[in-house]
């Protein structure tokens, strides 16, 4: 070992640390915002269809609970992807992880500053920049570990990887933004738009025929 | 590895992390209630009766409570027996148990639903309906990885095991039925009986002489 | 494998699982009682002098913080140690150890109350009742895994660490009824001998000598 | 094993969980104070720029959460580097992260009330000792483990990432102590210095090259 070192040739290179912090903070952003569907709990209902109509008007909330659910999912599922190749980390894979933390935990509160202000750009704006923030350093993160060589990959699965890789997070932002620019039209249009973006990717509903098609494909190669 | 892949074939692979992820929701979910329990703690007492009053006054909340916790116990150990035999994951079921995850960090809500409305129907089907969507998110989990070859149990082993977990499932949702279906009777009468079914699912008192013979005979074979 | 088998078989056996549930549990319990310090922070301070009487004025409750953060901590230790030991897992531990994080997520709720009600006999004897049950079901964990030879241990180390632990947990539950009792003469005074043995159990100041002095002699054996 | 063991001698072993726990507290602590960010969200607006200037008018509290994160992530860092040498653990350490995490999830009250009363002196003070506390408890907890010899590492080895660490500790502290010194030019100065400070330490701005230059020579050297 060299005798002269600075602190951040030591720091930050704990895999499985960055992984169970992650995991948490994923876990609280996804929970917290259950916290803020109280109305229909507190409501002082005089009959069935009182209660009914309490709950069904907080159903923009549960939409915006469900939005916020799926875009936690697909950011979680978008980072723990990497870890699946990523066998060396250093301090700034870390702080980049730390800076999309503290973007993820952002979220539940863009999101509700969505849900509190769905007629007005502004706030589809503050959402779609976080979004964009998380694909970046998503997409950075990536990037950095394959340049440094911190891949458990061949380099040619490392080329076909990282293009279908760089290629979905292009694809979503992509999306996003067009989601977003919307909002010159119809604010809730936006939203919308948003809202079935994020649904097919949970449910890979356009693109699973293909999907299913490579699987059949791969496995046939597999045996 | 084929040239052409798709960003679903690579997603959600991880175990390790849903696990942890799951791990994490859970232990929010059952602790988040426990906020609610502020009553008897800002109460101004004048006398030890006074205080004694406030508590046994707030005992429905923690009955509620109580139940809460024993539903996330269950559904979190039933989560959990899964991955004991599952070996391998892909994106599916990644997201299903995302939607498993939704559908658990909405206990809280729908238990606080029914502690405030619980006299009203409304409140007991809108929980039933909770139960009865995470019963079907781990009866689809099993069948699927069961069905793709995820397991690591012989055919024979999986048969037995299968069996054993689906009908379980199958007969916890009929019970919560039955107990739901008792609403139309008396609305207490319905939370008592689903009470007293999670009770006994923890504590295994009825069928727990049956349970007992086979770990006997079990453990005679093995030995 | 037996051709009739039943769910509560399968059930409850992943350790790894019950583990990271329970340093959830813990980490949110020790986290959430910080949600409570708001007075000082809310306070419209006109001088230096004005905002250091309200955070002097906080102080109970800074106690009564770190009184609850040295409890969790006692009890999450003494739970871990178990698992130092444990290698195999049934439905029955599993279920105890959900059971507890049931208490300990009670917690917060009983130093609250006590917190908030100090004078009064009450909030010392729930408390007191909180403590006791949790002892009790980690004197009911390791009994139950012991008599099952679910531990790594040999008979005879078995015999020693058991007599050391169940040792450990009665004499804690002893000095907790025994401060609860004071109650009778003054309720602070048993407020502060609870929180001497909590502070004592975290520093080990009494006995450490003893402690060290064993350590000295150990590792004279292994060497 | 001796026969005369005290519970001190088997307690606080298990580095997996005390790393599972202190994962747990800071996505707690990272994730808690987004949920005060509720102005904003609340805020009836009635135009784009109204929502704008709710939004503005709310930067101290975004400021103040960012730092927050970061202050945390430097902690977190700061202790996971640790447990990348540590390989054996007893009580003393289990307890001294104990109180280590006792003081992280202090931060986000200590960071509120700084947020709260930025032009008072009081605030810098209470929030610099909760910084200083935290170092030197990470500063013990690691001359502890090397002085009993609890690390992986050779006894060269160990004194240069001994000195490394201990001087990045010194480093950090004195900055903090020097920012919080200029409070009594003007509190606002002192802040800004600490945002300065962790805003380095977390983009490694100034010190980078070098520490790049060492990376590029330890490269040549591994190969």
């Amino acid at each position: 070992m060299k005798r002269n070192i600075v602190y951040n040739q030591i720091a930050g290179q704990s895999i499985d640390r960055i992984e169970a912090l992650s995991d948490g903070v994923f876990a609280i952003a996804t929970t917290l915002l259950v916290l803020e569907l109280k109305a229909p709990v507190n409501n002082v209902a005089q009959s069935e269809l009182d209660l009914f109509n309490a709950l069904i008007k907080e159903s923009p909330s549960f939409i915006s609970y469900i939005l916020s659910f799926l875009t936690l999912g697909l950011l979680w599922t978008g980072q723990s992807v990497q870890y699946d190749y990523i066998i060396k980390y250093d301090r700034n894979l870390n702080w980049m992880t730390i800076f999309y933390l503290l973007l993820v935990s952002l979220l539940p509160f863009t999101t509700q500053f969505l849900d509190q202000h769905i007629m007005f750009r502004l706030a589809i704006g503050v959402y779609w920049l976080n979004l964009m923030l998380l694909g970046f350093v998503l997409y950075l993160h990536w990037s950095y570990a394959a340049r440094k060589k911190y891949l458990s990959l061949s380099l040619e699965d490392e080329a076909i990887i990282s293009f279908t890789y760089k290629r979905r997070i292009i694809t979503i932002l992509a999306l996003y933004t067009l989601g977003a620019a919307l909002c010159f039209i119809d604010t809730r249009l936006s939203v919308g738009f948003i809202f079935l973006v994020q649904l097919n990717s949970a449910l890979a509903l356009i693109g699973r025929g293909k999907a299913l098609h490579f699987f059949r494909k791969k496995s046939n190669d597999d045996s």
